[in-house]
């Protein structure tokens, strides 16, 4: 009982989409001892010197709109996208079932008629209004929380991309918004509900996708009052980490990027849905504003997003970067970047899910900027370089560990075994 | 005459070859205001807030073994290479007038067949040995000074690569070594005799190629009793430089590189130099250690370089870099980078001038390991990726500018205008 | 006199741009002997050895909408896409000005806002409908030939993409569609009025763009009624050939293409235009059924392309070919081609000139089908694999040097010197 | 038993390589109608008209020198390769089994060092001299076909790349090498050796690799002697087929090529092999002809070969093509090709097992040029271009046709189903 008090709940909002699959069928295998956590921040220095919680603490849970359950997408990736072995689906498979039944209906209220024709019908029947959904969102998460004796829970929002939300005069302030979430139309899309519901649960919230989400002032206000720790947006898995440590490169070697076209190719579902044009400009700005940001100059910059059902979940990513250097002479750099989409995200929402355990652990609340290597659009900071971010990342570790060793000096501690090797294989 | 007192001397071994053609262009093209100083570091921030050497206080002289002058040069790089303007070469033509009268014949000792081949037979009469070389390169370097009334010299190799030189007894100590460089062999390759020649005149040596040059324990020993500063090796214009950005985001991002496989074509000289075995190798085992050294593991690193006419001066590197990510999902990266050689080499030769100038000014002398970002072989140091080697050149330029400040209080200083823009055009 | 009685009019439809100005340039840079002529196919085998029109014996005239020179175009090219040697141009000047003297104002009808704006105010007054319009062309054409005394006049139209036109019923024959010229709203643009000129003027005439042109079933009425040669449409210069010949290989081998996504960065004038998205429509239309046509199903093709104002004439495509073999493994083939438009456009035109201007010599009319090489959209044949199309040619000109020499035996002929090199330089 | 009659043997040389294991395992798979017969030319029109042996009266044997079976080979593949479903992979051990009984020891004589280190002791034992290990050789191929009452055997060459023979005296007629084959150093390499056991059997033979196989005119005039059809050298698979059909649309656009570089990466078997010099340059000397040959001049041509471990049997091939079109302007043309060897050769060897075997049928025997499209290094023939060597097979197939429709008018055939969709899914 005292142990499973010590067990972390993850709330993946899009529990049975590709990269919650992925995370599923990762931490099972991982704890399983199947594959050794390459990919994970969390697990190498100089993270993993925190005492973050281990991962065979952490249990899943979710919302979900479509019908589709975990254990079928992870087939689906393992036959169309070859990126699970067979052999591993079926070593899994338990820990697949146990996060089936840590599943409850979603809401793909503001999500756009792409998303909504995914949804089934159940659960477009719906709440009422804005307010009772919240409510919905909280019961459930409380639900998941005392069944399982979970010390603590964070909601992390891996769900497809919404259509960008039009902002209003409600989202100023918290008094204003509470208000008008009690009218019919819901004055925010499901990305922000669900932020709601878990600040209110005092759950952190992370938005790992480029929708809305927390991004609203009245929500940071609720999150600040309550001490939460949030953070988003926009998972920096590709083409964007790239161009944070290329553009870097130009502008310290004065090398002035005259364009920088990026085309993506994308076959999964986050593709299929990106296809639309409302859903694409939403995934669009926040690509498009990084090179301007770290160059200090505004280069014309150019991102296509086109969906290419062949590649499944694979993503190409072909950027052509134009720059000029010494007496105005013109010169190319063009990378393909074929990765991987699930395989890239799932393991750094493990490494938020960890690190924002940790910050609420630590009595803190408010946006996670020490979280900003991590994203696209990262709230709290307009430093884009993934080098400085890192930074960032870094000096965020070793403040705690320093607090750490002094409220707890290092001969009253267990000893930590110290990983040797930093991937194993 | 105060005023040329405040010029200095930029000294180039291998005077009519592309990267010094293209210094002697662009350094007249920005004294005649012709051109911004695009992929000059010294013109932005941080360093343009030090009081270096103005541009137009800049003389250019050198050796050069082959019987081409650098005006012949510039008129091939313009043609073939697309790479000046023919306008702008008429413009410059009296500038590369005057620095083809303070070139000297230099010697291919040691540089291997193919580069002796280059070389006018005038100069393969050579030295009788040496330590006579040497003396004659000071004389060389002494009249250059003097006949110009040059405040300083920088001497700086960017001729064509030596192949690999074996490491002797006599290289261990300044006494052993000054005692062999009068038999009738010489014990070092021509970069190093310059290098001795240099120190010996008390003037800064930077070594942009990976000959040997100042790499030598005795010649270290050397430059640090006379306090001359030193620099090399092998200037990190274009695929060592992009390795060295995106090693460290794979690390950071906990991806394991499984492979990293370089292919350089280039054109130019150089390339046919780099053709023949016994040159190339010296040049790829510069280009290999980099990854592991940043990875902190040994993925399959594999360079290859191989001489391709029709590019001319400019080079075209693939890499293929094949990474693991969670689940041991196997991931690849591919970049084309398609610079000329010439034009990225040349602002740097001009930043390292200014920034071994400032250094001998402030009474500094030894290795200046702050330099590393330049190189490829960074001395002094083991830090290879790009990031931490810039912040030890901004932590360099603070440091100064702090000590600046303390002896010459602003209220004294002439106004230093600062520019506006990062880079104009 | 006789002499000039030999010579052939080139009249250019958008005489001042990119294309047409590189055509200038390299018609006179061939006929002054300053280049050899690589990229034409009249000048190799096998259709050398036809009688064609020498290249001395070309005189240019066209028409044109914006108050840009040819030189200045010209000029702008040389400077910006460093293609032309500024020494080329100097000498090749003269011929540039006796071009300019033969270009007439053209018209914008139908062109789409994005061109009209390009064009000057003096040739939007225009003609008050689309026939006096037409009768304006055909006095300028006929003016042309009389005053240079020429023996024929093709005319090819090189002018920027028109937005796609909606069919009319007035197109379906040419007595509806020669009462509906009369009109007060044109039934057609421009690109088609000229189609018109030149035919009613006994002229050929050949659309090198995807703007509809003589597409039309009432203008080919006319044309065969006329006997006059006509052909189009879009030349066929990078992208779209390499996807003539890699698709038929994919076929021949039996590699099943599961998509082909094409992504075109330009940065011409042609860019611009087509960066509307009307314009831009019309361009992928020609572009997009070409490999469902080769391959005999249908992938899912992808064709996008995007205005990148630092490329100027180069345009760069990047095409990703998902495709499956045995077993269904998915592979991957990715090409870059990095051409410049107008080099790659003019020799082309100069062969349609010759081709056209032959085959009406010969006294044959319609549609030239066996010049479909040279076409995205070739008109009167299906066959849009290059290899084929280069058999349809090479047979055309087998049978013409049969019929050549049946009616004029090699005894009387004039000896032919037949060049030894292909591709001399 | 008249059912068994009608099977055809194919005997594999390299019985548990790569290739091999992927034919096993795609026959079978076929057979069992896993999949549809992507990537097999015979499976196609035109050559689907012909009455080839049907796929399921194909059973398969072979010689092997390594120890390994072909199901641990098939295993490594799905494993580390990710190229077969586990799934596929039971469901044909059946298969595997029974060829494996079929398997017989080989010799790596002449195979060099590489090659040799990966054969087992007992192989290593050998024959007394070439005469004796050809004797063996027969004797195992005469067992295959009794033992399993087949209609004819074809042997086709499917091991690890040979060094470069020396070519020697006895090479030049039948009667000097007859006697040469019993002295104790064997004029030949194994795969040499091979082809003779081959030829003298009756059964045809077809080299798929880079190695001396049949080309010798010794066996060349032995083979005619006996009438059995033999063909090689090495399948044209992936770099090089796309480098024979754009070399000919260079040529045939009067692009000139100025140069042409291929970096091959690779990790299979294959790759280790060809890492050696010795082995490399073998390969390196049929791939490097084929574009002069095309193009007609001699462009400078560099292909080089790496082995890269982490890829396994994938392959990725990078070209850089520098050519030249109009005004002598400089352009590139890059692919990037990313196939697996095995999966790209498999239904390739199938395909010429049937088309040798149909020859044979019809009483032909000799060089079989008609099959120059499946090699780098065609047989009999000097045209490279893929276009005209399709064409070589389609006449072929006509001939052919016409011939059996004369001998077997169609009222008498049985009922050909000819497929309706060219490449089924």
């Amino acid at each position: 009982m005292a142990d499973t008090q010590r067990k972390l709940g993850l709330w993946l909002i899009g529990a049975s989409g590709n990269v919650a699959a992925t995370i599923a069928v990762g931490l099972a295998a991982l704890q399983r001892r199947k594959h050794a956590p390459v990919g994970m921040l969390t697990e190498q220095p100089p993270l993993d010197a925190l005492p973050l919680r281990p991962l065979k603490d952490i249990l899943l849970g979710g919302h979900e709109i479509s019908t589709r359950t975990v254990a079928q997408t992870a087939q689906a990736l393992a036959t169309e996208s070859r990126i699970f072995d067979h052999e591993l689906l079926k070593a899994v498979a338990p820990d697949l079932r146990t996060f089936q039944k840590n599943i409850r209906t979603g809401s793909a209220l503001g999500c756009g008629t792409t998303i909504t024709r995914l949804a089934s019908r159940k659960m477009n029947a719906g709440a009422a209004n804005a307010r009772a959904f919240i409510n919905q969102v909280r019961k459930d998460l409380r639900n998941f929380q005392s069944r399982n004796k979970l010390e603590r829970v964070v909601v992390i929002n891996v769900a497809s991309t919404e259509p960008r939300s039009p902002r209003r005069k409600s989202h100023a302030t918290w008094a204003a918004l509470s208000k008008a979430l009690s009218q019919n139309t819901s004055p925010l899309p499901a990305s922000s509900l669900y932020a709601i519901a878990a600040i209110e649960s005092s759950m952190p919230y992370v938005n790992f996708t480029p929708s809305l989400g927390v991004d609203v002032p009245a929500i940071l206000e609720l999150a600040v009052a309550n001490n939460v720790p949030v953070m988003g947006a926009d998972g920096k898995t590709g083409e964007t980490l790239l161009k944070t440590v290329l553009a870097p490169m130009c502008r310290d070697r004065a090398l002035q990027i005259d364009s920088w076209v990026g085309h993506n190719v994308l076959g999964n579902g986050d593709g299929e849905v990106l296809d639309s044009a409302a859903n694409k400009s939403a995934k669009l700005e926040t690509k498009n504003g990084v090179i301007a940001s770290i160059a200090g100059y505004a280069p014309q910059v150019r991102t296509s997003i086109e969906y290419v059902k062949s590649l499944n979940d694979w993503k190409t990513a072909w950027d052509h970067v134009h720059f000029r250097g010494f007496l105005d002479t013109q010169m190319t750099l063009q990378f393909v970047w074929q990765g991987c989409d699930s395989i890239l995200a799932a393991p750094l929402v493990l490494d938020l899910a960890r690190l924002a355990d940790y910050h609420a652990a630590g009595n803190q609340g408010g946006v996670m900027s020490h979280l900003a290597c991590f994203f696209k659009s990262p709230m709290g900071t307009r430093q884009h370089a993934f080098g400085p971010q890192m930074k960032m990342l870094a000096d965020y570790a070793a403040e705690n560990l320093v607090r750490e060793n002094e409220s707890n000096p290092p001969q009253h501690r267990k000893a930590k075994a110290r990983r040797k090797r930093r991937i194993p294989r």
